[in-house]
């Protein structure tokens, strides 16, 4: 008979553990929540730097108004009222390489630029910059996008950035992706011929990857607080609903094409 | 040309503002990840007392080991990988009446309790009692379940149900709706005969409902803890996977039972 | 070590078994993807009648043009082009009480009139009509609506119901469902005091009934027959896109309404 | 005002039109369920001998027992039975890469090699060997999965193989995509060093590919057929259940294993 291993719970009549902890006695009222969310994901407990930079990664990537997604989300919501977790899951399957892959990509992007790196700790930004310039023109060369920067509404900048940089040098979490990241901004110019801002999605897969969560679920985050941003859209759109409006507005509009041999049959 | 109302987000090409507030100098850094789901979901920014109660509700909910749920997201990361929404969202999708259906299904219940009543805030606990005693006798007499007390493994008492009352009460949050769950604890076993513990989903249900947070949207506050759990399945899955024995039990021991006109034809 | 009992589906390395059948000798080529789909959910193999009846029901349930659920699954495809699954499920959760689930509600609010009737075979038109009457009379008593009538667009009558009644009929499959379906439509405005035409989704739901399949998940065949027609509007967004003009349609008209407390922080 | 253009559907109060007909007098009971799905796919109205062989792959395709997917369907409709739709489109979610992927990737390989060639029509069985077999060493060269052979079960010969390719003949639909598979079948063994039998899921891409359905939809076509089984998992868990033994039996042998530092807070 097999046995299912898991470090997650486990419970018995009286008590319920939770990542090797007393969930009643030691958990609940004394870890946050994006706490807790950090300490799943990473299988260790976040020092509260991290937690602070996680959370605002988070508060950054809840809501980015009618995105197609939260659309999806309230036009689901809409034809099923019945179901919520629905509604949530289409949601949270827009959440593909389109919209929220930024955030997966640039993680990504940076964590490969760096294993090829020893010693990425002790680098200046001089240093930095050449590492960037090469990785910025490997890409380019390999006719792959560099992912994080430039925006279709932030042409400029991306006020999110430059706080979230603060943040994380403020709560001592600053580390390699961030820097090298920091880098990009700095000497694509040089590569690319203009320049485009770092974007709030990939300064928060930098943030991710530099506070050691799982490369291969950054995506998931960007999931998570999307989750309380669509609940935040099913409760507007229950107040003052905006799918009944979006789709009289597309089927009053439907123009029919006629296929080459329609009528024909 | 319709319009489509929003309070949640706008954006400009230098600022991107959410729930009326600045992101990037107001927000970022400044609200916690809990905070900002209540507030969204609320409409109205909660008090540091409620962020409190709401949070430990929210780590009481996310994760009770290999739920179902925990079980198919896992079983869908293994066979599509490549689409860790796609896990996320079926793991969501098990978020049904029979599961996290008690934490929705008892706030409604105390709520409807709660309708019938006026100047609930001012009563004392043997008012509470009388509340509940025939709110339990009417659930009784119309064959109805009492939603929100007992539990399969925690049969004597669910041991996160004081400490959420000793939260709720510390925080400043311990409203109507805990104090007629309580009063149900403490009356029902005078109308069904035998006492049972009131069970965790239940506090939660009764908490939310306290929160102010929409009745009919409960589910979806179960719903985003159990995303950053099943984050948590899915990294464990990553490093010591039981998806493929999951599969492998099930499809060797399966056995064939033939319908009666199998083989027929 | 526990069982998991099953008359779908075995293998061994030279044989595949579907419902008993050797899937290559038998069933490739020689039985239709419809009739394999009913013999799967009734388990029972259906007749060349019932097929006919069943394959018209799920073809006149395929598309309806850009509904909330087409507008989505295309929405999530945007969004989320990698995974294909993900647009259709996204398609499918759309599939409840307010849009799909007048096929399931008809079928269910027939099947419980009948339940109370015996002898159903053998009543006349005229005996129809009296349940019919009565069944109506006492959903209105109890403040209920009567599923299957009505349309918001086919106001006078909907096309698809007596060409769907001449199927039945035809391939010997009209039944009880069907019938008492029929009465309603007769009916109904001596008690309504109006004259609503069947509808298409209702006369679905009556001949599903009537084709024996289970009443709790008819829900699951008018999924079926959107699942191909969603592929049909994901093939369709892939020449000629429409997902990005409905979002930037929502975003552009947006207009943000400040929540009471929204600037003050 | 934007326009969204369609050619699947449009309907007014006394017609409904789809695909440029007539649903009620041109379509219902004259069309085939496969047949339209197929005709909205490709945009175009299949023969005869092409539905035959689009729906022997879907038949093909349609169950393969207790599959992940299955059981992540089954695990759902246990946690959440008011919404069928959620328990469909969890199973639906696990059709990615690794288990449904293999039709699509082998239509798409095979597309591909296929691309690079001109006038395909007439080639002999000698050509179609040359260049299958500087496909495959090609694949090789770059360290590729030749896809749709190989089986963990069917290690000798997959029985639906033959059965597709001799219905493809016979319809008249055998093309160069199922052609290439033979001949790929035939010499991957004097590349590769052993003889893989080509596989059901690869047969099925190859056909679908030969039929004209957009490639980068094949995995729509097996989530098509995959529902119809899904719909017996379902129809069958309500008969004889085994989402609760399959929960009891991964929860009653769970192992916890302590995580470095837990117990430590």
């Amino acid at each position: 008979m097999p046995e299912f291993p898991t470090s997650i719970g486990t419970s018995d009549p009286t008590t319920i553990r939770l990542l090797g902890h007393d969930l009643a006695g030691e958990l609940l009222g004394q870890v946050g929540f994006g706490e807790l969310a950090f300490w799943l994901a990473a299988r260790r407990r976040p020092s509260a730097g991290e937690v602070r930079l996680f959370e605002a990664v988070l508060v950054s990537l809840t809501d980015h108004g009618f995105t197609p997604t939260a659309i999806a989300a309230r036009l689901t919501y809409y034809s099923a009222p019945d179901s919520v977790q629905g509604a949530l899951a289409a949601g949270i399957l827009g959440g593909g390489s389109r919209f929220l892959g930024v955030t997966e990509d640039t993680g990504r992007w940076l964590h490969r630029v760096l294993e090829g790196l020893d010693d990425a700790e002790s680098r200046s930004d001089d240093d930095w910059d050449a590492v960037a310039l090469e990785a910025v023109r490997a890409a380019r060369a390999a006719g792959e996008k560099v992912p994080g920067i430039g925006h279709p509404v932030h042409k400029e900048a991306d006020p999110r950035v430059p706080v979230m940089f603060a943040i994380a040098e403020d709560s001592g979490s600053l580390g390699a992706h961030l820097r090298l990241f920091a880098a990009v901004g700095r000497v694509h110019e040089q590569v690319l011929g203009r320049r485009l801002p770092l974007n709030g999605a990939g300064v928060a897969g930098a943030a991710l990857a530099d506070l050691g969560l799982p490369i291969e679920l950054l995506r998931a985050f960007a999931l998570l607080a999307r989750t309380a941003g669509l609940i935040g859209h099913l409760a507007e759109e229950r107040e003052s609903p905006i799918a009944p409006a979006v789709y009289a507005e597309v089927d009053r509009n439907a123009v029919y094409v006629p296929l080459p041999d329609a009528g024909s049959a």
